[in-house]
C-alpha cells in the first residue's frame, strides 16, 4: 500500500474536505496513474449525501478520470508511463459472466464501481478520482488520443468517461443516425453530450429544455431545433415524429407528453434515476403506437473506448468549466441550480493547494 | 341499404337488447357475411358502458368475428359466397399512410373499428358483431381455413381475432421463440391464448397468476411452469432471467416486480388499458439492466391472417363457453368477476331466439 491524498465526504451533511488515504501496491495487470482532472458528477452529489441509502464514509468521490501513467505492473502490455489514459465508473467486474462476455461490463451483478464499491483485492472500499493517485486494472483503463493532450482539451475530456458515454450508449443501441428524428431532453452535462453526438451521428437532433434561454446555446451546440417542453402548442407540433428520444433529466418528471411524441416503435430512454418515480405512466401511449420506455446505464469498457476515439477523430468533448478542489462544495451548490455550462471539471493540480 | 338485426347498448347503464338497423349495400369491394359467431371482448364492457368516455349510443359491439360470405361486390377476388372468414377489430384505414403500407393498419391515424367508430361509406357509426350480418371491405375480411368448419372449431375460433392477434403479435414482434424464457401474466382471455402461443413458438413458458387454483389449468394449456404472483419468495427465484414478459392485466397493477424479473435487454409489453393508470415505474428498473416498457396492439391484417394460418396448421383455437344472444348481460357480469374459462362466445343462430 502508499499514501495519497484526496478530497472526502465524511458523513452527508457536512461539506468536502482534504483526506489522506492508502491505495494498493502495482499488481501484476494494474495501471498507477497520476490523475490530472476529475469531472463532476450529479451521481457525486447523490453518493456524498447519501441519496441513495448506500454511502460508506468517507467516500472520495469521482468517475470521470482522466490522467498519465506513472508505473505498469510486469503483465500490462496496453500501456506505458507517460500514456495518457481515462477510467470512468466501472474499475472491475467478473470477467466471466454473459454481461461481461458481451463487454457489458456495468450489468455484470459484480460489478465494482470507481468510488464507494468492494475492493475486490483490498477487501477495503473504492475510492474516486478526486485524488492524487489510482490504480486501477488495466482492462478498465481507456486509452486516450494524444490527439487531446493540450491541457484545456484533456480536462474537457475528462466528463465523457461518465456524462459522454451514458448518452453516447443509447443513441448507438438504438441505432440513431441519418434520418432520424432524435429529441435530448434536458441541456445539462448529461444532455449537452447527448446534443453532440446525436448531431454527430447525422441526425434532425431537437433539444428539449424548461428555460427559453438555452436555445441559443442549444443551437450552438448542434441542435436543429429547440422546443420549450412546457408549451403545450409548441409540443403538439411534434406529436407522433420522434424516432428516438433521450431523457436526461434526473428529476421526477412525467414521461406521457414526451411518449406522445414518438412515431410507432419509437423509443423512449431514461438514463438518470431520480429519488423519487416519475409520475405514472399512460398504458395507453405505449399500446396505441407500440412505443417503448427504456433505460440505458453508462457504458461497457469497449464502446466507453470506442466513443473515446471517435471523440478524438471528430473533436468532440464536454464543455466545462475548471475549478480548483477547494471550490467542490460551491460547485455542487451551483450544479444543484443547473448553474454549470456544462459541466465542473477540477484541476487536480490544485490539490494541494 | 338493407335491413338487419343485433343486440345493442342504448346507454351507459342499462343492459343489452334487440335492435333493428342498416347496413349498406354491397359495394364493388364489400364483401357480405352471415356471422355465425361472435366472441366477448372485455373491450365490449369498456365500450357499452362508456369507460373511455368515447361511446356513441346505441352501440352493437363485437370485434372477433367468424361467419360465412353470403355475397361479393363485383371487383372481390379473395372470396366467394360459401367461404369461412372473420373479420377482427378493424374494417377500414387510409391504405396510403407509413402504417397502412407497413401492414400495421392497425395504427393508422384514419383506421375504422369495427363498431363505435365513423363508417366512411355512410358517414355514421359502425355496427359490429352482436348481429345477424355485416359488410366489409375486402381488404379487411381474413381467410379461416377448412380445417376449422365443425360448429365448436369454428366457435371457438372467433376469440382469435382479437384476444388471439392482441397476444400473437407481440410475442411475433419480440421474436419469441426456442430458448426464450417467457412470461404471460393473467390467465384470461388473453392471457390464455398468449400461453397456447409462447408454448407453441417454443419458448420455456412461464404463468404468472394472482390465483393459486388456476395452476393446473395453466399446465394444460401449455405453460411449463406457473408462479403466484403475490408470493414475494417465488417471485425472488425467477429475478433477471426472463427474456420477454406479456402483461395481459387490464386492471391496474404494478409493473416494477415484473420489470426486475426480466434480463438485461427484456421486454415487458403491455396489451391492456386500464381505466386508471398503473403505479409510477421506477426508474432504476429500466435503467439498471436497459430493460424495456413497450406496449402492443392488436396486429395488422397480413399478420391476422399469418395467425389464422398458423393456428390452422397447429390446430391453436380458444378455449371457450359458448352462449345464447340473450345472455350477453349476464356473460358481462361474470367477465367482471373472471369467471369464464376462457372467452365468451355468442351463437348468432340464438339471436332471432
Amino acid at each position: 500500500m502508499f499514501k495519497t491524498s484526496g478530497y472526502a465526504a465524511f458523513d452527508p451533511r457536512s461539506p468536502l474536505g482534504p483526506f489522506e488515504f492508502e491505495r494498493r501496491d502495482l499488481q501484476p495487470t494494474d495501471v498507477r496513474i497520476e490523475i490530472l482532472y476529475c469531472g463532476v458528477c450529479h451521481t457525486d452529489i447523490h453518493q456524498v449525501r447519501n441519496e441513495w441509502g448506500e454511502s460508506v464514509y468517507p467516500i472520495v468521490p469521482g468517475h470521470e478520470i482522466v490522467g498519465r501513467v506513472v508505473g505498469v505492473g510486469t503483465e500490462v502490455k496496453k500501456y506505458q508511463a507517460g500514456d495518457l489514459v481515462g477510467v470512468g465508473c466501472l474499475v472491475d467486474s467478473c470477467r466471466y459472466c454473459e454481461d461481461c462476455e458481451d463487454d457489458l461490463e456495468q450489468f455484470c451483478p459484480h460489478a465494482v464501481f470507481t468510488y464507494n464499491s468492494l475492493d475486490k483485492h483490498t477487501g477495503k472500499v473504492t475510492y474516486g478520482g478526486y485524488s492524487r493517485e489510482i490504480v486501477v486494472e488495466e482492462r478498465f483503463v481507456l486509452c486516450i488520443s494524444d490527439k487531446f493532450a493540450a491541457p484545456e482539451k484533456l480536462a474537457a475530456v475528462a466528463p465523457l468517461l461518465c456524462a459522454g458515454i451514458t448518452t453516447y450508449s443509447p443513441l448507438r443501441h438504438w441505432n440513431v443516425g441519418k434520418g432520424d428524428k432524435v429529441g435530448i431532453v434536458g441541456l445539462g452535462g448529461l444532455g449537452h453530450m447527448g446534443v453532440k453526438w446525436a448531431h454527430a451521428f447525422g441526425a434532425h437532433t431537437v433539444l428539449f429544455t424548461t428555460s427559453p434561454n438555452k436555445k441559443e446555446d442549444a443551437l450552438r451546440l448542434g441542435a436543429d431545433e429547440v422546443v420549450v417542453s412546457r408549451n403545450e402548442e409548441e409540443m403538439k407540433k411534434h406529436v407522433r415524429s420522434f424516432d428516438f428520444i433521450l431523457n436526461t433529466v434526473a428529476a421526477p418528471n412525467d414521461q406521457n407528453p414526451l411518449l406522445a411524441l414518438l412515431k410507432r416503435d419509437g423509443v423512449l430512454c431514461l438514463v438518470g434515476v431520480p429519488d423519487h418515480p416519475h409520475p405514472p405512466i399512460h398504458a395507453s401511449a405505449l399500446v396505441l403506437y407500440r412505443r417503448s420506455l427504456a433505460g440505458s446505464l453508462i457504458g461497457g469498457l469497449k464502446e466507453t473506448q470506442e466513443m473515446l476515439d471517435f471523440s478524438a477523430e471528430h473533436d468532440i468533448v464536454s464543455d466545462i468549466e475548471l475549478i480548483a478542489m477547494p471550490k467542490i462544495n460551491q460547485a455542487y451548490e451551483r450544479m444543484l441550480k443547473s448553474d454549470v455550462k456544462y459541466r465542473f471539471v477540477i484541476d487536480m493540480a490544485t490539490l494541494g493547494a
